[in-house]
């Protein structure tokens, strides 16, 4: 009995909006190791498993009658939703911000209303900083993004920062740098190694803008998910950057790839686009002293574990 | 014929959003002194003076079509409008975005449709900012506002950020203090010398959340209209402090106006409110260096001024 109440006491009821994605699968299946109990609202059910400790509820988060009944008895809020990545963003800035910011304004005003004051929100360390005036960069850099998506996610930041201080909201941020692993779409534009992988797997030619010199840090998805378990578990507040702390060049990832896959690639070099940013590598340091967490994963592993799940 | 030319080419083709309410008002009386040829959309015509050069538009400037047309041949755009004030927007954070993040957008994107490259936009000094770390702030300072009013005015200074970056557009910002002078509402929350001399002269109380000990910086409309002027006249971009650079508390404002006025004030204190920040001055050397103006209008002056226009 006295494990049984321990675990109850370290149950938390979770609320993920956007859990059945890239990340959102990883963190459920390590929340789920935790004994957590956990709704999920998502648009489209992708990776799912089925658990009596998750409810699945297909809708969009803009549905505030949906959202007030899943607040109901909710501990903590996992939002990982965006409807626009930071290319597409730029096409439509005024979609990004209806469908980003303004639902991400009622979301807060309900977890007021119906008393939820725990909130863990993905931000993203790529595009929040703009055009970097330090390496690695801090937190404490300025903000000046240069796509729709970076500037939504500041304001989103800063409504969360206003609940903290005037509402006493428990907030933390995570600003990941370029995540990436198994069960990343391939299509579109989520993340360069697994669009790489697949074309070059499948013999067809990849895309760089630029000279291929652009320099990135990618975290691998454990990594990732773990920085947010320790935040579920310790409950600390405050924005932090989760990155490896490394920068790899396109070029690098794709000598990296001929070699895993013993397959040559074929590069269609683009004219470099005005908002790519050179280099761009997280400090986290923050992370590291604050949460007691590190990332684990070096590139070639990562590369390796993604090769591996994606061919098995 | 050569003085007609000269005035030819100095002469602007100016859309005014925002044109006929305090700052918009007294901004047209000045560029009309210099020849320039305006149009002015607004909701509601308040303060108008019929001239040759000035076309009035009624409507919202979330009409596309009435802004497609206005757009025809402008070389400049000032945009003043701001649907909400600082404290009014967090009753609905939703409308403040709504009304003017998102219209703002659509007004930077049309801009760009119809290759108007030139715009100066109206943010905030008093709020962008949040609690200062520094006094006096200069524009440099961490972005940290406590509310939607202040969130939603970076949420545009970055989009305006990202125009001039990608897309070429040129682009000032103007972070005004508190501005006040002649034709300032004095009911609602426009400013807060305009109140306190209306509610004085008809002997009401005046309202003070907390001991009247918060200190701000205000700017006499005229300071402000000249700053606006200079970026008119000299195309600078960049984004600068339009404040007097000194501070007063509350109190001192309330005998201030007790010996202008000679009329005892009646104060019902209040308990002071979660966002108001206790000190708030602008650094302003960047507008003083950079643009060649500054501020000439003392606190007692430009109250006496305020006076002498109500009562006159």
């Amino acid at each position: 009995m006295l494990y049984y109440n321990d675990l109850k006491e370290d149950e938390v009821h979770i609320l993920i909006l956007g859990g059945t994605g890239f990340i959102g699968s990883h963190l459920i299946d390590a929340l789920l190791l935790e004994n957590h109990t956990i709704i999920v609202i998502d648009r489209t059910i992708k990776f799912t498993r089925q658990h009596q400790h998750i409810n699945y509820i297909q809708s969009d988060f803009s549905n505030r009658k949906v959202l007030i009944q899943a607040l109901n008895g909710i501990d903590l809020v996992i939002h990982l939703i965006s409807t626009t990545g930071p290319k597409s963003s730029n096409d439509n800035p005024i979609f990004d911000t209806q469908s980003n910011l303004v639902n991400t304004i009622q979301l807060l005003e309900l977890m007021r209303q119906t008393q939820v004051q725990r909130l863990i929100y993905f931000s993203s360390g790529g595009t929040v900083y703009g055009i970097p005036s330090t390496t690695p960069i801090p937190e404490t850099h300025p903000k000046q993004p240069l796509c729709s998506y970076g500037i939504t996610k500041v304001a989103i930041e800063n409504h969360i920062y206003m609940h903290q201080t005037l509402y006493g909201l428990q907030a933390t941020i995570l600003r990941p740098s370029n995540p990436y692993g198994p069960r990343q779409a391939s299509i579109g534009s989520q993340g360069v190694i697994a669009t790489f992988v697949n074309r070059m797997l499948n013999q067809q030619a990849i895309t760089i803008w630029g000279d291929g010199s652009v320099i990135r840090d990618y975290i691998y998805i454990s990594d990732l998910v773990a920085a947010c378990l320790t935040v579920v578990k310790q409950e600390i507040s405050g924005t932090f950057n989760i990155g490896s702390g490394h920068g790899h060049s396109l070029l690098e990832i794709v000598t990296q790839l001929e070699s895993i896959l013993g397959v040559k690639a074929i590069i269609e070099y683009q004219a470099k686009r005005s908002f790519d940013i050179p280099t761009l590598i997280l400090e986290t340091t923050a992370a590291q002293k604050q949460l007691g967490w590190k990332p684990i994963i070096k590139l070639n592993e990562g590369v390796q574990q993604y090769c591996h799940w994606l061919t098995q």
